[in-house]
């Protein structure tokens, strides 16, 4: 059996995440690709349930190590559970974030140390990454009027705009250095135009 | 302000204690010491609803890993919001269960790498370690025996012997290590010289 491949889609809120994703797996089922849809923090009903912890607003300020340790903690359950297995069956995930979002959020927003995602991404992942990150990318300002009109905010939703920058920054610094994994595009431009690019960059996986 | 200390009490299932719990709280209050009493995991609104993950008995089987991760998220809140506050504003601490569990359980009972467990101890706690450890010892059977009639039993209890007699190796590994820290209690003695033992240590504690 061929072992199935991984593909995450990455970027900022409000750059379409959700659109590009039902485009994605439409794009696949049409390859005749089977291909399971799932989501971090989350995928499993314990790691949702750490998720719940992780989005929600509480009076009880959560240090940057919990959630650091919370997202690994989903991610370890996701990985075992979900991810391996479907690849195992010669199925491919597509994954709506994944370990570039901590790096991003954690690292870049919250300016925790590299080194100890570094650490914890080893020891929870071993060397599972990703075939294809999709990195969806838009100034933040548009990233951000597009988001706040979706209604009510979560915790991370909540963050002032140089913690997006901060984000934005770290994930272009991520892609830059992984050029063959990472596919960047271009969020602000019109829907057809990032389906083509989307596209393009899923047809190169398949024929690889 | 003198800094207050750090008690922790550890020990296997059936060990006595809850019981010796209320007992150390009673020395200290007869001694004029302010003492905030708590566990783990748990202590904090957060860190308990992750105690719950932890503990209840579900169908998804909870990797070591995630497990060893959310007991170290539970703690960094933990430490954060309860612990180090209470000791600065020179309160005693007096805390069910710490870090020495996490060694005895997922170090010893799942034979997960110590280092692993050193590396997350170091980043979430820093310096902060116990002024004195309280280690209850009894021989498995014993404990269990208690355990049992307790009735309900969590996901930890339903754990197999073998599993048991590593936990109490591992603690009695740890205590042998550092004999200033620790002060092994023979908890299969009667309780009114268990309780002699406790208060010897704490007396100790108390002029040091």
């Amino acid at each position: 059996m061929k072992l199935g491949r991984f593909i995450t889609l990455e970027g900022g809120e409000g750059v379409g995440k959700s659109t590009n994703l039902q485009f994605i797996e439409q794009i696949l089922l049409e390859r005749q690709i089977e291909v399971v849809i799932t989501r971090e923090p989350g995928g499993t009903e314990l790691a949702e349930r750490i998720r719940k912890l992780l989005l929600e607003k509480s009076d009880e300020l959560i240090t940057s190590q919990a959630e650091l340790l919370l997202m690994f903690a989903a991610r370890a359950q996701h990985i075992q559970h979900v991810i391996l297995p479907a690849m195992q069956q010669g199925r491919w995930v597509l994954c709506d974030r994944f370990t570039d979002a901590t790096y991003a959020y954690q690292g870049g927003g919250r300016n925790m140390d590299v080194n100890m995602i570094a650490w914890l991404e080893q020891l929870v992942q071993g060397s599972l990454r990703p075939n294809l990150t999709l990195l969806l990318d838009a100034p933040v300002e548009i990233g951000m009027r597009r988001a706040m009109h979706r209604g009510k905010l979560d915790r991370f939703e909540t963050e002032k705009v140089d913690f997006f920058q901060r984000v934005r920054q770290a994930y272009l610094e991520r892609a830059s250095l992984d050029q063959n994994r990472y596919s960047i595009i271009d969020a602000s431009l019109p829907l057809i135009e990032v389906q083509a690019q989307i596209t393009q960059a899923i047809d190169k996986l398949c024929t690889a």
